[in-house]
């Protein structure tokens, strides 16, 4: 498997994921200051430009929710998913599709704000990035009222919602929000900064070119 | 189970997917007219305050990605996803992840702007309705793209991405792009609405009250 990401993208999360299973696999780093994401070469890996992407054997994955889901079924001993279960596997779902379509798409408004008016229309870019750090805020304060303190989201089993939360919750500063508002969101971040699995990802992921 | 929906939401791709499934459940209908969803008695089911949301013995489950692939973990004799081939089952979620996260926030901005903007904001609010035809169409312009002429989401087997993909197209003349820029989706479309269960749980969701 050979995973495409950007660094302080939301690839983290998989990369993690990769890490956590054991997982043999290579990285190509996207440089988006060069606009790597929109060229030829990887438009014919992901069509959408974007990154994470997951080439496999059978052909390239996209979409963090799935390709977090590809990982713990892949690799079933490292548990990181109730894979058994539909409903609990439901629940792990619901959660990453929640940080997907609107955790994430809330703070795309402050740097992608282009996606969804005209990129000279200045005033509405600058309308949105003001948004952000409510609308972020908001969508983060669901995720805290139902962490348990001291857990992991699912509760007393670590599965791929924690990466997929800690790498959104990276995001929170430059976003707007004072993490000492989210305290279990905060807590739950700095756990995950000292897993083996985060640190080794991180590292990859600023290492020199 | 219980399906909490409102008509012309994202619920019907779950409605749709229990009737493909043959599942026995019930259905609370929503009037956002009244602004029901925001009403207490309503978040203390799902507290987002959006539909759709699936009731079931053991809990709520919210989103529609995870719901769907619930549905299809829940009734395997109705064969809705691949679910013993890990690679396939993520193109699925991967899918239905895309069509959550790109295609219906594009389509959200036309109506539901106020979340990423102050919604007194009329410019800004406008700004992002001119835009809803060219990022709405660019969204679907991939998945035309990828369609089988006559076939299903993921080729030969009807899956739980059909009635996801069916779901969001019905907006699209709303949204301001001609389906027949897109005759692969329009043909899916029109084949879609044949079907039974389509025809059940259109018919159940615009019943009288």
């Amino acid at each position: 498997m050979n995973l495409y990401f950007a660094p302080h993208t939301c690839a983290l999360a998989t990369h993690i994921a990769l890490e956590e299973a054991g997982a043999t696999y290579s990285l190509t780093r996207l440089n988006f200051a060069a606009n790597d994401q929109r060229k030829p070469e990887y438009l014919a890996v992901n069509p959408k430009g974007r990154v994470p992407a997951l080439a496999t054997a059978r052909g390239v994955l996209t979409e963090t929710p799935a390709m977090l889901a590809y990982v713990a079924q892949s690799f079933p001993a490292a548990r990181l998913a109730p894979l058994d279960d539909p409903f609990a596997f439901a629940r792990v779902q619901a959660f990453n599709s929640y940080l997907c379509s609107t955790v994430h798409v809330a703070h795309a408004h402050r740097m992608r704000g282009y996606r969804w008016v005209d990129a000279g229309d200045a005033a509405a870019i600058a309308a949105m990035q003001r948004k952000v750090p409510q609308s972020v805020r908001e969508a983060f304060d669901l995720v805290e009222r139902d962490l348990a303190p001291g857990g992991w989201v699912m509760g007393g089993t670590y599965t791929i919602c924690d990466p997929y939360l800690f790498t959104l919750a990276q995001w929170l500063e430059a976003d707007g929000v004072d993490p000492a508002a989210l305290p279990k969101i905060a807590d739950h971040r700095a756990r995950m900064a000292e897993r083996p699995a985060v640190k080794r990802a991180i590292a990859a992921e600023l290492a020199p070119a």
